[in-house]
């Protein structure tokens, strides 16, 4: 079961445009295409005459025709021509759900209730003047919460990224975890460490840093963090960032079935913004640090697939990621009352 | 369920021949041979010994020798030697079914009912003086039902096959529907039109044409269309044919389990019959249109298979398609009483 | 269901090395590998903290520690390591498995008996001093049981391996079949018959030999076979090998899942032992042969899958095979009573 009265990102903003773009969001196909004003429709990505993805259709103005029997359907999925014959059948129609640009990415609304766009999570760093941008997606055939896990425990950078972002303070760091009305804190300070790879030739740095990882998250799975490191000792956990340099890892991670998810993600940062050559190598570093939690995930889910009641415990370090299943699971249960908590979210909904 | 007392085209004649020729009907796996008489025979593809497929075995004159112990079988199924035995124990043979070629196709027969050749489907112009033969077989996963639906609403050549046989005529003119005791014609009668590509250079047309469509469908899955165009005006409609060309679209489409199926087709015409090359790009260009709707269909058996409770509808041009849905619906429920109609057969049937 | 009180072989030993090995035995992933004191552990493949596979890990001393989030594992499968904390938690531990080294694989003990190294099958022949060793491994998409039977009725031979170790004698000759109280006998002595490709090279033979087959199978999967040949009428049958060459084909098949396999075979031989040219030669042959059997187990797989209730009959040559049935079954029903037997064991487990 998936969060229905939620924002889910459906696409980068850059995938949608003059053609027709398909994706699936929480087993919802979907075909996605720019209007006319410069908005974005999203209607059901199958004709309701004899199910063709309209996908494979054809764009006539803000218009679908569907690439099998020619049916022709709107921005709002209302049928407005059927080829040989003068009247439209009632009920001639598809599904189709608001949608929004915001951030760098399209947002979907999937459920009943009014859509807010004040929900919309607060990515606004990815647009924000005097920040460079950065977006993209990838991927992975893993529950959405393996993702989000994945993102609350940073510990694995000390065992999977050691090529880039991940050194030994990160694992030897404990996390302090705080709810807040509607998300989970998770932060770890590792003060006096040495700068990992990735960071290390972004500014002149004298030795150690003191790097921070300010994780916040927000159901059903979008996770930002605020990153950076600044030379040890100048006071950057009282706020003065001045000998530093930072970003933000923003993630929206969704689900397109119950086992593979769309991954998007953005790294804007506020220092050398005009430097592309540095963007595109920092961007290249990041989606080779992003497979490796694919390939990692990947194994997980596959694993958990084979025996999805296997005993597993809990370590100090997933703190935050209990708190954010319970956060998910409360609102789950407020959906659908009678639901009950699951001790592993992931494998109830497998 | 599929109907079983009824002829389904299991081959290509070509395709039978002094080997061993393995093709799945109706989820029976069948090992065809040509015996000595140059008749067809038809076996149950798997040993009764320990199952493996007889097709991996050895012709030794009318029978197979089994590829693992050397059972032999003759073209009846029955087991005739085992080998360091005297005897054969008692059980021993393999299903059977009768095999007769016609048209171009060899038909097997399934059902147990005393098979009658005066019911293989009447496809006689491919092997008939005066018609260049023409056949082919293409694989589809598809129910079917979805590719003689395609057959019976010819509509899809105006968004489909506009490079061969698709022009706007098709979609805009509307069809007439009949029932006969054993099968639906749907006629489409499109006068003064554009000839389409594949067509316009098969005769020197003057100008605009009247261009027919008679398709005749019968169960389980055969599709008969006499096609063809002549100069406008000059009296196709009341049957003088002498000023334009024709052939015949022949199909019989035979399921090899419940969403995939082998699309046996052919057209023969009776102009230019000794004309290979054109015979050649004839076809070339028949494989290019039925390629487009094999990706068509498979598009469409995989969104139905995503959602087969999904709302659909019917328009105008379904009429034969309905007809022809329910001409099956009744045998079906006559094999097996109490089976009920079904709406959308195809399904129920996943 | 698989036997559980009983070794299976897991690995070639040259699989086991340094590294970390993988491989599912009776549908248990696992990570073999081996200890400083040359001994061999073999754990649960599955972190019990969030599931990753250990194989992808990391080897510290005699520990494997995970590679996402860094807990750390004896060779017993107790966690001992957690990073960031200074306490492990109770229930860290993973599943570990008796691992034994014995005549060139690695042998695991699944059941919860106290495990008897007596049991190991006796395949000395390739450790033993006056020997040459040949092991290997093959992946077989076939129940193991099925492997068995193709080694229990080598009538197949005449079938499949003419090119190598087949010939007429084999399928006309009848067979033996005697059980003993741990195991099931089945042999065939092939007076006078020509020797087989493979053979023929191997010893300047006369003319004609008496070949012989003697099989011991002993569950739940492990087949020994005493083969060879000597020059006819020089006294074989009576124990007079001199004038022969003889070698051991021993078979340890492993079920991977239901209806995978993993064929550990081995062919030590006591003639021309330093022969390292012959050695590889024979291998050559050998895996030609396998394969062969391999490529006719998966497709009877497949048969068997596509109707696992199909009509069977048994011929004379199975009378082995029903034996090695009976005796399977039996233990089967022991370990859990109320089972039943299973004309067809193979189709009960798929």
């Amino acid at each position: 079961m998936f969060l229905r009265n939620t924002w889910y990102a459906a696409a980068l903003d850059r995938e949608v445009g003059e053609g027709l773009f398909a994706r699936t969001v929480c087993n919802e196909p979907m075909v996605l295409f720019r209007t006319a004003d410069g908005g974005v429709a999203a209607i059901e990505d199958r004709c309701c005459h004899r199910s063709l993805p309209l996908s494979l259709g054809k764009r006539i103005g803000d218009t679908i025709q569907c690439g099998y029997h020619g049916l022709q359907f709107d921005a709002t999925g209302r049928c407005i021509k059927v080829p040989g014959q003068n009247s439209v059948p009632p009920g001639a129609r598809v599904q189709s759900w608001p949608a929004v640009e915001r951030h760098g990415f399209v947002w979907v609304w999937l459920g009943d209730e009014t859509p807010d766009e004040a929900k919309i999570p607060d990515m606004h760093w990815n647009t924000a003047p005097g920040w460079a941008p950065m977006t993209d997606v990838l991927h992975v055939k893993a529950h959405h919460r393996l993702v989000t896990d994945n993102l609350l425990d940073l510990t694995h950078e000390t065992y999977i990224h050691l090529q880039t972002i991940g050194n030994r303070a990160v694992a030897e760091t404990p996390i302090k975890t705080k709810r807040d009305p509607g998300g989970v804190h998770v932060t770890r300070w590792m003060l006096g460490c040495e700068p990992p790879p990735m960071w290390k030739p972004l500014r002149p740095f004298v030795g150690a840093v003191d790097r921070w990882q300010l994780i916040h998250f927000t159901p059903p799975a979008n996770v930002v963090i605020d990153v950076g490191m600044a030379d040890a000792g100048t006071g950057a956990p009282d706020g003065d960032r001045s000998r530093g340099v930072q970003g933000r890892v923003i993630n929206a991670v969704t689900p397109e079935t119950e086992t593979t998810s769309w991954y998007f993600w953005g790294f804007p940062r506020d220092f050398k913004i005009d430097d592309t050559q540095l963007t595109e190598k920092l961007r290249a570093q990041i989606v080779h640090t992003f497979n490796e939690d694919k390939a990692a995930l990947e194994a997980q889910q596959a694993s958990i697939d084979r025996n999805p009641a296997a005993h597993t415990i809990d370590i100090n370090a997933d703190a935050g990621i209990l708190q954010s299943w319970r956060l998910v699971e409360t609102m789950l249960e407020k959906q659908q009352p009678g639901l009950g908590p699951a001790a592993k979210p992931f494998a109830r909904e497998i």
